[in-house]
């Protein structure tokens, strides 16, 4: 079990080393518009890489929690897992660059990056109904689906 | 084990579609109250839309913590947790719901959650302890109270 | 398995005290400067406390995430993570009184704890790495390197 999830870690470790990434511009951005703490807004520029670093603390854990539920009980779809929450990880890095140029600019990588959410959020939900399926029914989906293909 | 893990992964699942559905609000709220990021702040209905939504987003991961803590390690309390989680998403709903309506809306579904997420603690402390007395004293501190009893 | 993540689940906990603590703390402070709630704002006493607490909220979800990547799969270091948990905990508490106190006096525990949480970053790092050899090159780093030593 400890093996499948080493890609998991992997992810994980990625997304915190993104939001540090994040962080670090903040307080580059406070230098540079003479914004110091604990004051949070200012100049336009600077409340756009104040609130893209923010939005993007804001979803962490809920990624780290649907990546790890997709990732544990979605079993069929280990790759599928790790390969959205990389997808996750590249659109929030360009909706944090686009939003620190325009407003306007973040939305495209924001839609993206909220749609790889919902694919994560499927998958965890469908492993988690199967199972409870194995678990409380023990009835085996993907082997009933399986199964039931040569009738087809 | 992963089996006793399925309830707190479809709790933690429901606690992030919860999240998903109080970010929509903020941006209905945007929407309605002309109010467009950067900017965090408008009339007070758009204010406590956005004030509810972050205050639930930065409980968010304390409760996964909590959640899972107390699910894996006060293994007494299976039901007991999944159920304190439910009735936590449920008081963050009602505290949404009611601070969208006014700040006074907001104070018995606060007190409401806080004190189920107090419990949630309790049972992760509880559990904590009895796993250092397993681990490191070689003590079941459940089987000690449980041979006391007949003697009671 | 289970047994060696009791020191980590207690740290885990202990941030969840830790946090709620914090949380208090900015209730009291609401009151003391009468900032009502949706406002975030009043006077710099009032900004410092709110930030202090906002930003540990922050990150306490990458904390986590760290802590438990860097305690899992990082196995020589099961000690070492734990008292950097604890240290950066303690960081976290001297910043947030000390940002309490005034702006200037955030910044040597904010760097103190920033440390901390890149020391456990580098031992999560190390975790995933040394994991990824084993699980896809059959190479255990550390045996490797232990069995090289004696050639010294």
């Amino acid at each position: 079990m400890m093996d499948d999830m080493v890609g998991l870690a992997a992810v994980s470790l990625l997304g915190v080393l993104e939001q540090a990434y994040f962080s670090l511009q903040v307080i580059y951005a406070r230098r540079k518009f003479s914004v110091s703490p604990p004051r949070t807004s200012g100049p336009p520029e600077f409340d756009r890489v104040f609130r893209a670093q923010a939005n993007c603390a804001e979803y962490f854990p809920i990624f780290i929690t649907v990546l790890w539920t997709s990732g544990v009980f979605f079993s069929p779809g280990d790759e599928g897992t790790q390969l959205c929450g990389l997808l996750y990880l590249y659109g929030r890095f360009r909706y944090f660059c686009g939003y620190s140029q325009s407003a306007q600019g973040r939305l495209a990588p924001l839609y993206f990056s909220a749609q790889v959410l919902w694919v994560l959020i499927g998958f965890s939900s469908l492993g988690v109904v199967f199972s409870f399926c194995r678990v409380y029914l023990r009835v085996d989906p993907i082997q009933v689906v399986w199964s039931a293909l040569p009738l087809v």
